[in-house]
């Protein structure tokens, strides 16, 4: 068997737990098995670097900032290497450069592209545990660039799908991926199983276990995810295209209190305007979730959306710009707001699902102000103040309580 | 003009250092010259990457202490890069993977094969400085390799011949190369030149402001090196074949404390021996230098040499392990002393140099226990209490004074 192992930045955050990861390698490596270990900078390694970057210069170039972030994990590896050589096993570190992990070439969230398998390869044949330095690639210009958030999991999916590898393994500090977020709703329950698909909206929703980009990718290519703690040998979630286990209706309730709703408000009721609207934001990668568009009255009508928190102020000042084209006569903006989903391929087959969900919220009192479906989950938009409650209501209302 | 400027750890220890360095560069870039500037790691930042390797693992390997050691210099020219930017000059930071900086195979201690200076003329093309990691190589294994002690001045000479620059500046914590350590010599003088073989005399005998390797490079390949301060702007020593400037005797004097003698007594007196004893040395890369062998008496004699302390207990070990191919009764090592040097091309033509040097350790009544000389060197060995008398001593002899 070949496995790729990734573990984030807080599972080698110090010398014990170095050692810690070491050794559950070496024990899959005893087996028999070929293993891959994929690993994120130490700890919060990667915002000191920030720090003294942005000692140096407020606006880093995102060039000159990757060529500082990669250091993090070559750290990272080199020390893991060190600690299995003191454990009596050989093992290998390498970095972006050394597999030649070839991305596109935007600095700061470069996408991989082609990975080379050859030193790998021959790194594992001569029975080497091999570690590699995730979140880094190397663009045309010979640069380094690094993958964005969560890019660590890209990098051990992009790699278990190069070597055809039996298992993709996500350590993390959560025991796999959950019904709901546990700290929110105590009687979440872990799921054996959950279909890729189920995960992209969790991921985007903000269950935040796993980064979607790298879901996308291991969908793309049927690598099999297996998200664990790296703390404990409790089995975890295996993420696959289908799940085997008994399907419930619903896999999981994600709540994100990060949206913002923002309203154009006053916008003149004639074909292609809507088109415009999200055209811009497109152009500035600003994403644009569940959308409400009133319906036209005297000759105008109101566009409503949500962005994440983080893309509200760029989002705004993008619209103004081109107010005169969209025709628009007012923007309003609110953060108060919460988006609930559940999702789960269940639904396709079960159309009360979404009826079910707003039943549990009317019967507990909870308003909502606008509503997305697609084909494997339903979103509504909600007052912030109730998001947990209503999270918890519809938890329960599905039966997902363990 | 095409300069290549290299600063060492403490000249880019802190934020202030760094853009004192930047601005230093710019003034020579604003003039309209091409610059290349090689950095070493931060300040103590390499004695820290030793600790966190060492307390993972007592015995790191090499190979993966060089992947770790190399994240040093990638933080230096990364900042570097950031602090040029903040003050509005472009710039690049290139490591040893970018540049293609070829070394042998050798993990701590490789030697430059082969610089590709492709991509650093393509960045000085487009009028940025360029800023290089120094210390750091990669071998034919595609991996990173270090160059041992000193090693970044190596790669700016390196650098400086593939470049075929118009200058090469070694900047350090010294105004430049003294005729004495001044330390030691108060009223030691700065020299304005010196040539390459007095300078590697010098260097090889501790004066160690020029590594010797990077010097024999630099006399190979015709580089003429500067030598200066990076805490202010006093013109330095120029290192280079010929001296124009009126010529002393001798450049300078030199003091090595970290001399140990080791004596093989009662080695039988009969060809060949003296060769064993040195060729079992060589074969451990352990250095010889000041040799006195003993006039053969009833069929034996006694050797004596000097080797780095360094090297003591090995040179014992080695020899021990081959007692009866050597025929020696006992072996003696001696701490105890110190190897005082007058180093300088003008003595090739002055046979009254030595006598010289002898007669001014007479006047101080200092005892000569051995003694050795080349082209242009004198080195005696001497009691270490006397090494400091000895030197003022020689040094006014020779008039070197301010």
């Amino acid at each position: 068997m070949l496995i790729v192992k990734k573990f984030g930045g807080t599972s080698v955050a110090n010398k014990e737990r170095i050692f810690h990861v070491a050794k559950r390698c070496i024990k899959e490596y005893r087996k028999g098995n070929d293993v891959v270990v994929v690993l994120s900078a130490m700890g919060k390694y990667t915002d000191e670097l920030i720090a003294m970057a942005e000692d140096i210069n407020e606006r880093p170039s995102k060039r000159e900032m990757d060529m500082l972030f990669t250091i993090g994990e070559q750290m990272s590896v080199a020390l893991m290497g060190m600690a299995m050589h003191k454990l009596g096993v050989p093992a290998v570190s390498l970095n972006a450069f050394q597999v030649a992990m070839h991305t596109t070439s935007v600095y700061g969230n470069a996408r991989l592209k082609r990975i080379d398998t050859t030193r790998i390869r021959r790194e594992l044949e001569s029975r080497k545990i091999v570690i590699v330095t995730g979140f880094q690639g190397i663009n045309k210009y010979n640069d380094y660039t690094t993958l964005g958030r969560g890019g660590s999991d890209t990098t051990a999916v992009a790699l278990a799908a190069a070597l055809h590898a039996d298992a993709c393994e996500i350590y993390t500090d959560v025991d796999g991926i959950y019904t709901a977020d546990p700290r929110i709703v105590p009687n979440a329950r872990k799921l054996k199983e959950i279909t890729y698909d189920e995960m992209l909206d969790l991921a985007t929703l903000g269950a935040g276990v796993l980064h979607n980009r790298s879901v996308e990718m291991a969908k793309k290519y049927g690598v099999p995810l297996v998200v664990r703690s790296s703390l404990n040998d409790a089995e975890g979630t295996v993420v696959k295209e289908e799940v085997t286990v008994e399907r419930m209706l619903i896999s999981g309730v994600a709540l994100d209190k990060h949206a913002v709703r923002i309203s154009v408000l006053g916008v003149k009721d004639k074909p292609g305007i809507a088109f415009k609207v999200f055209d811009c934001l497109a152009k500035k990668n600003i994403n644009v979730d569940v959308i409400l568009q009133s319906i036209g009255r005297a000759g105008s009508k109101d566009i409503s959306f949500t962005v994440d928190e983080n893309d509200m102020e760029e989002a705004i000042e993008v619209l103004n710009q081109n107010q005169t084209r969209l025709t628009f006569k007012e923007i309003q903006a609110e953060s108060n707001i919460a988006k609930l989903s559940i999702v789960g391929a269940g639904m396709m087959s079960n159309p009360g699902v979404a009826a079910k969900m707003f039943e549990s919220l009317y019967n507990e009192n909870i308003n909502i102000s606008m509503i997305s479906t697609s084909e494997i989950r339903v979103t509504v938009i909600i007052n912030q103040k109730d998001g947990e409650r209503a999270m918890n209501a519809v938890h329960d209302a599905f039966g997902l309580a363990d």
